[in-house]
């Protein structure tokens, strides 16, 4: 059974085939949740998990399950998930690569004939990036029942369209409840979007929690007024405001040392016309940090400058939370059987914190989860360029295969 | 004819009634160029010329002449002009004051049955703001030769809606040519759109001039990541690059002196989501000051600080300039007569440079063409909340009145 091993050609394949949906001409994939892209990706990974022979179920969010029977099929599956949409510009292997992991796994139980205890599930979760639709990992969240379905099939995106819309314009406003289905144990593998493993030449980490991650919105209030006759003294310029709302956030990012994690990816500018000095910004924004009483102290920066701004800039600054996770642990029993399957394999490894969401997060609420991540080149994602080589996306589908196989438990086949 | 005079009621009525059209809650107006309630005004203003006697012309770019005949209409007529768009979130006086104004000169005349040697014809221009469609003062530009007709009917909002589809859509993609169309002066009357006449509690401006003006873009070049796990110190994060720039354009703004004016009020950021370090912003920016040889001085300053910024940051500020006008002066014995007229009708008057746009600008490279301006309360304008006060308003009307009239000439009525 040990040396049962994923078709890391056949995985490398289905990738790249997968990233010709929404392919950009710098090479990374552009799959908006519930886009048209992301639908005929889901119709894609649908015909393959059937080819597999799964049987598919989609929920009232869009998460679709794809389940191989197991021995005993009364039993709770367990799952390996992860997501197929992307941000606007994104690359090739976030998300699609835990998925294609996933299926790869099942793909090499039915080669072997392997026949399992529990039955596998194969999960591609709604809207996990938070690009087109906010919060980010929407599907996983409401299947765990953090957000109500309501919630989730009314957020919208810039354009007024709902995520139920989009769901029904693609296909996939299934019929099955969301979350009340049992789950044994949950998977998922990712790259890593971050330079460590390269760093160190390793090959696997083994997540075993997160950093605290606490999302804002600042909104400055200024006053419109016209560019030209308005003296520069009477201004009250919310862009100005913003920009050192923007800087302050930076500065918080790097004063808690090499933990501390600052962004202010997203702005809106009222009206944002040539002609009229800004009356509105808001900036969304979000500090992280390993540790907790540090990023308390981040909070508590940021607060005391936005107030400092306020005073200097006769602007208002107002800071409303409207997200947060972290900090959190895996299951440390998953992580010690990830552990040991990546050493058995013979796979470098490490153990690492993640500073980006994952599926693999609310799952913990349910369930046991576990989360590995394999290098990223430069260690760079959520970008065009992004890239993992064959032998770490191999790498990364045998560990899952592996533990997958020592939670299910093989009854026959395979030995 | 000294006596004559306009209805004071009548305008402040007129005026009040075609802010209803795109009316906002906080009582001011948004009528984006070319849009539905831009139609509405327009057809608005038709149907009171023609009320007024008036014969109707639209050209191509959709500028709107309204002709009261002359005892000899084979002369060029005495034209007075403004607009009818305003930006998003605009007033109720800005460009429509000229327009009613120049509308109630019409109506004043035909009460008192004066008849002028030549034609007056009160003209609305297209897309003066410039928020919808970019340039500023598009149809006066495009009137004058300045761009091609082709050039402004091919501009394009943000929906990608072009100025050729959304005259159609409204009903002003007129028959006649544009420009070419004899002009024996030109006329405007604006609100002042800064504090200088309330300051010092006085009814007129006469515009001799204006201040240098030049538009450019600042795209900023970072490195699309992820916004977690990239460590700070490997990021290019264009947002702080791109509010570092707009923090350098207000230093610039108000480092020489209170003639200086600097402004970034609108911005793009790509991709703006929430999970991606910004990989390009784009920052519209612009210099404004009464001096030539210092706005030299001020683009030097600032082209320098973005050198330095693209050292310190690593990433890329590359600034273009796009449109520039002034200094200019307006026709010296126009000037001459609107100070007179002012003079003689008993309003406390100034000699005043102009940092804003108007069409009266364009129209001095083919015409005499003159400019008064009236107070604005608070110096605020390009706000819901902009504000002229009736005697004010019935001034500049008045003013407007009888300089065009000492152009126009009467023949016949009112002595």
């Amino acid at each position: 059974m040990k040396n049962l091993s994923i078709d890391a050609e056949r995985l490398w394949d289905s990738l790249m085939e997968m990233g010709k949906i929404g392919e950009t001409p710098a090479g990374g994939s552009r799959r908006l949740a519930l886009s048209r892209e992301d639908g005929e990706a889901r119709d894609l990974f649908v015909r393959w998990a059937e080819d597999a022979g799964c049987t598919i179920t989609v929920d009232r969010v869009g998460n679709i399950f794809a389940r191989r029977q197991g021995a005993d099929d009364s039993l709770a599956p367990v799952c390996i998930g992860s997501h197929l949409d992307t941000v606007p510009t994104g690359g090739k292997f976030d998300g699609v690569f835990g998925v294609m992991a996933g299926l790869e796994v099942l793909r090499t139980l039915n080669d072997a004939d392997v026949q399992t205890r529990t039955p596998v599930e194969v999960i591609v979760w709604t809207n996990e990036e938070g690009a087109r639709y906010s919060p980010v990992t929407l599907g996983s969240l409401a299947f765990i029942g953090e957000h109500s379905v309501e919630y989730a099939l009314d957020r919208v995106d810039v354009d007024g369209i709902s995520v139920r819309e989009a769901l029904a314009d693609i296909g996939y406003d299934g019929p099955a409840e969301v979350g009340n289905r049992p789950i044994g144990a949950y998977f998922e593998a990712h790259n890593e979007q971050g330079p460590v493993l390269e760093e160190h030449g390793e090959t696997i980490a083994v997540v075993t929690g997160s950093y605290s991650s606490r999302y804002f919105v600042i909104t400055v209030q200024g006053m419109a007024a016209h560019v030209g006759p308005t003296p520069m003294a009477r201004r009250k310029d919310a862009m100005v405001g913003a920009a050192r709302a923007v800087l302050e956030i930076n500065r918080v990012g790097n004063a808690y040392g090499e933990d501390g994690r600052s962004n202010a990816p997203h702005i809106e500018v009222y009206p944002n016309v040539r002609g009229v000095i800004p009356d509105e910004v808001r900036v969304s924004c979000d500090l992280r940090h390993r540790e907790q009483a540090t990023i308390d102290e981040m909070e508590a920066d940021l607060r005391s400058a936005l107030a400092d701004l306020e005073e200097e800039l006769g602007m208002g600054f107002v800071l409303e939370s409207y997200f947060a996770w972290g900090p959190m642990s895996f299951d440390p029993e998953l992580s010690e059987l990830l552990r040991n399957t990546a050493q058995d394999l013979g796979y470098a490894h490490r153990d690492l914190q993640i500073i980006a969401g994952h599926d693999a997060v609310p799952m913990t609420e349910i369930t046991q989860s576990g989360l590995i991540l394999i290098p990223s080149r430069d260690g760079l994602s959520h970008n065009e360029t992004e890239y993992s080589a064959p032998e770490h996306v191999a790498a990364g589908a045998n560990v899952l295969l592996h533990a997958a196989l020592a939670k299910a438990e093989i009854v026959a086949g395979a030995d």
